[in-house]
């Protein structure tokens, strides 16, 4: 089992890894740059060590920083959390070169999912449903044009180095097409230092259904079933679900298999997330990426598994079996998070740090909060403008929604403007309520001007 | 349904109710002593109105005052809480004669458990398993040295008005037990006005183990498993499980069945505990009390079964049906209590009232607070000294002890000496851990002083 582990993390997902480390007996290491020196991971952690200045670049992105810290603290294991190096390839390569055990899947199987055309061929490959496009990179507009001809328009350009909403462009004419192909290129090139660029269909309308995997070292994948990630606001995900009210039992086997699938084909161990374009009128689903890491809205799928995501990973990494079958996972009840923001809702979701003068969390039966907030706590400019992720769990849709209605309600922040006013009429929209709504919700419905 | 309800109660289970309510939709009424006008539960209910002095008699126990604010402000149920009212037969019947639902059993089911002698009588009859003693009251020296003389010595004398640790008093001997039945006897008519004694056989060593009962109107009743609440010093318990380490299948069945006959036998509704004394060593288990209220270890119920008992006390009060099997009642997992008191556990428990400065709970995965705390809160001398209830949940006891050590370190309490030190040491004890201990356990074990 690992003995020491460094988060190489801040905020909210320190928090939750360091309590994982508790409960397993494991120590913990924090690091921090200089403006998280109050934080609660840097307070909660076993040992916590200063590794740069603000900016992430210097600090949570610092390699050398990093490893040095967790060879002289004598750390076995690194976790990386999400965000910062969590998908970095080389990272996990340095690691293991410093004999440091990543608690996450290789490096080969980072870089094999991280490359958006090698991923899409790998999982055509593994017989995993992928949008119809191009087979790699386009390499002329003939070919290009050829193939819109084939698969119709609207078409989307992708650049393979992409991701997190960069890199990405529409077109609905072949005009369109070659000028978003043109334009693409040359910013993939700025951006990722790498022009590639590859097309596929456009589905219009779809929610976004992923599946949480789970593989050990000796072969044993399963999968933990699905989280509805739809209601998102330029890309970012603000409230998850899971079940996804828009599954039935046959297309969530489907999809739960396919995730599994996918994790195989490229040796995957450890948690990760394989996310799905669900073509809801059509009953279709196609591969979107997969995310080789611990994803934010992991809690959900804690919440109706039972399985602990954060001590799964570190036992896996440290070499145990699963002991768990696909069979012996079972799902009960529902459960939704809300990521509170330090944002302004009423202002376009302009972000606002500051000092968070009163802090109290909702508490009580079917509420959980992971955060790294507390009272008198600076939320720094820098980094996300996350205060808290509230959870709820209820026997059915109807009551997890009511009661993260109540949590919220009686949630305390004051001092910061946060979203917890746009999740309460979120919760309250009909469309919501009656689990009817797609990736455009917020494009369609001005929530915040509503009455 | 009930539309609006009154809380005739306080802390964190007036917070807990309230809760309840805004996830069912029910508006919610508080009332407050003059010592309680900056109390959570005042701050997050609907509407709050001061009904008299700090002193109980006055405020929480003011029968006009209570029943007053309710009529006025147009509640058509009432929720007593734990304590104060919840098994007052009288207030229950006024309750009655007012209109409100009292949300509760009727007070005839109050009254016939309320009363130890009627209560171990009606058990008998209905076959339920009593602590050999007895039939009523003892009406002479004779009949006592008989009755002892066939159960044998030790034997227990009991005020049949007694409760709360009051009126008890062991004998082991002839002599010991004249002595004890007039002095009894004495105290019982000064302190409850009634002179009656019974005694039973005293069972030296024994677990607390307590049955969840639930039952409709419409003749539903079922049980949800067992707590065991054998960690108590001076009678009050301090940690709660389910479920409980001592019993085995067979025995939990014939315990919930004697629980589910318990409660028929006087036509109980509503949620109710019944306690009974496990005598592990011959695997023999007897009727103790029935609590005709909720109770405050009923949270970790809530955890292994999923079943919300606040809200299935008001929907069964407003005359649903539970909606539920006891073939459908599910146990998923193992849950742990800690209360945690403002009490100093290094100077024998001393109550330690005053202003909580800061305050920061602990969140993540299978934690839950009940608490009616916050920063800057002053606990007031004059009720109990509860600050919050920690509850944890696991896959297994291992996980949910460990989980609570991990939350009660990370819990911040300041201004105020709290019970979390004594519960860190008994959660390392390694009696508990092993799941080895009765009700003596903190008369054998001096926690505070082991190293």
């Amino acid at each position: 089992m690992i003995k020491k582990l460094l988060i190489a993390n801040r905020g909210e997902i320190a928090v939750r890894i360091i309590r994982a480390c508790r409960e397993l007996g494991v120590e913990s290491v924090a690091v921090f740059s200089d403006a998280d020196r109050e934080s609660l991971h840097v307070q909660l952690a076993d040992e916590a060590y200063c590794i740069g200045p603000k900016a992430s670049k210097d600090s949570y992105l610092n390699f050398t920083n990093i490893i040095s810290v967790a060879k002289l603290t004598g750390c076995d294991a690194l976790h990386p959390g999400y965000g910062f190096l969590a998908e970095n390839a080389d990272f996990a390569e340095l690691c293991r070169e410093c004999n440091i055990i990543f608690v996450g899947p290789t490096p080969e199987a980072i870089q094999k999912m991280g490359t958006k055309d090698v991923a899409r061929e790998t999982m055509k490959k593994a017989n995993v449903p992928i949008v119809p496009g191009s087979k790699g990179i386009i390499n002329s507009n003939e070919e290009a044009v050829e193939l819109a001809g084939e698969i119709g328009y609207p078409v989307i350009i992708k650049a393979t180095a992409g991701g997190g909403g960069k890199g990405i462009r529409v077109a609905r004419t072949e005009e369109e097409m070659l000028k978003g192909i043109s334009i693409t290129q040359q910013e993939a090139m700025t951006a990722f230092g790498h022009p590639g660029v590859y097309i596929e269909k456009y589905i219009e309308d779809f929610r976004h259904v992923e599946i949480q995997v789970l593989a050990d070292q000796h072969g044993n994948t399963i999968h933990l079933g699905e989280r509805d990630c739809s209601i998102q606001r330029r890309l970012q995900k603000l409230l998850e679900e899971t079940p996804s009210p828009a599954l039935d039992g046959e297309i969530r086997k489907e999809m739960g298999d396919a995730a599994v699938k996918a994790a195989k084909a490229v040796a995957y161990t450890g948690a990760g997330t394989v996310e799905f374009i669900y073509d809801y009128r059509n009953r279709k689903f196609y591969f979107m990426e997969m995310n080789t890491r611990i994803q934010v809205e992991h809690p959900v799928t804690e919440m109706v598994t039972g399985v602990d995501l954060i001590k799964a990973q570190i036992k896996v990494a440290s070499g145990e079996k699963l002991g768990l079958t696909q069979e012996e996972v079972s799902f009960n009840g529902w459960a939704i998070e809300c990521r509170i923001n330090a944002e302004n809702p009423a202002k376009n979701f302009m972000p606002s740090p500051g000092k968070i003068n009163m802090y109290l969390p909702p508490g009580g039966l079917g509420v959980r909060i992971d955060s790294a907030a507390y009272p008198g706590y600076s939320i720094p400019p820098y980094y996300d403008s996350m205060i808290a992720k509230v959870i709820t769990y209820g026997s059915s849709r109807e009551e997890a929604i009511s009661r993260m209605k109540r949590a919220l309600a009686e949630f305390v922040v004051e001092g910061v403007h946060t979203t917890i006013p746009f999740h309460l009429k979120l919760l309250s929209h009909e469309k919501f309520v009656e689990g009817n709504f797609n990736t455009k919700f917020l494009e369609i419905y001005d929530i915040m001007a509503e009455e």
